[in-house]
């Protein structure tokens, strides 16, 4: 027999759906929820339900992008809507693309300042034991706004990882056949990295990607 | 310039509100929940929802307890909805209670099947370091409980910690006067415990609490 109310069990079972939440984390933030904090369960409740409408995806580059309703309000018109704000920025070089996997990924490298070109996010990497193929991650449209829009160059921004890996040598492939400057991050020694702590394949890397003094 | 839609935003402001859920922690989850698990979002969101209005405390022993809308379906009574499936429970030991600091310490102890009498929950422990007096936690609506319903037994379910063990002895002080038998569970090793990685404290409190054989 289950002691808790229906309501609290099934808020357990909710947010045992998250990731990286298990059921006793689950339960503990339920007890912080139900227990005293109701005002800040309504608020997460209601941000959820307005971030699930009013989010969406860019139509070029796929990264967030806010749609419907509430942009609305401020104006915009839906042409608009649809576009992330570093698509309608002014002054971007519309030739160079950065390819990363994630959203987040596009807010870490505009953190650098170092990137003045356009996005595209593939969301997913190609990983056939995770059963992620090539058809599944936004490649079609990839090679779509490159024959469209004159692309020169290519920044593979995606992981160190085998997945990063694979993926980048299967771009490279389709874009074999374009006049496009194809080029991937830099891999080796991370800032402040230790030889002696420096896992093998890094140093590998670090040496073949070595740089002239 | 945060490059998030403001909805985004604001659903990482209110997650990260949430206990042991930082800022990178609060992005990955909102992330999955907006890119492509709509569905769990929505019923993330439904189920907070309906727990925040639906779970209330047993005003007996202040467990949670449905209250509202969700019991009157199935036809339960208003005066029911009050009193968790504990105090309801027909067969338990009304002269015996145990004394235990969250909802979740009744469940971890009943799934023991060892006791049978009624819980008070405190819903907190005295800790003049955190700023909990003793007129923060249950305390004036246990005295209550013991006074109205002739207790003889009161077991300190509480954690073996300062907060615990001083909130014991506050307890106990209060019920001096009282015939009330007055018993704390016992400390020593746990199940499994080695002595080489025990603490001094818990060593200690074994030896003083050792067993005949």
């Amino acid at each position: 027999m289950n002691l808790y109310p229906l309501s609290l069990q099934r808020l357990v079972r909710e947010l045992s759906k998250l990731p990286s939440i298990g059921e006793k984390s689950a339960m503990r933030l339920a007890y912080y929820l139900v227990n005293d904090k109701k005002d800040v369960a309504r608020s997460v409740a209601e941000s959820l339900l307005a971030a699930s409408e009013s989010i969406g995806l860019c139509s070029e580059c796929f990264f967030f992008c806010e749609t419907g309703s509430l942009r609305d309000k401020q104006g915009f018109s839906l042409e608009h809507n649809t576009l992330c704000p570093i698509c309608i920025a002014p002054g971007r070089e519309k030739t160079v693309f950065c390819i990363v996997e994630k959203p987040v990924d596009v807010v870490a490298i505009e953190k650098t300042g170092e990137f003045n070109g356009l996005y595209h996010v593939l969301h997913g990497l190609w990983s056939p034991l995770k059963g992620v193929g090539t058809d599944e991650i936004k490649l079609d449209e990839l090679m779509k706004r490159v024959n469209e829009n004159g692309v020169k160059e290519v920044i593979l921004g995606l992981n160190a990882t085998i997945e990063g890996d694979a993926t980048c040598l299967y771009i490279c492939d389709l874009l074999r056949e374009k006049s496009v400057n194809v080029t991937r991050l830099a891999q080796g020694m991370p800032k402040g990295g230790e030889l002696e702590y420096s896992d093998e394949v890094t140093i590998t890397r670090a040496f073949h990607g070595r740089v002239q003094l």
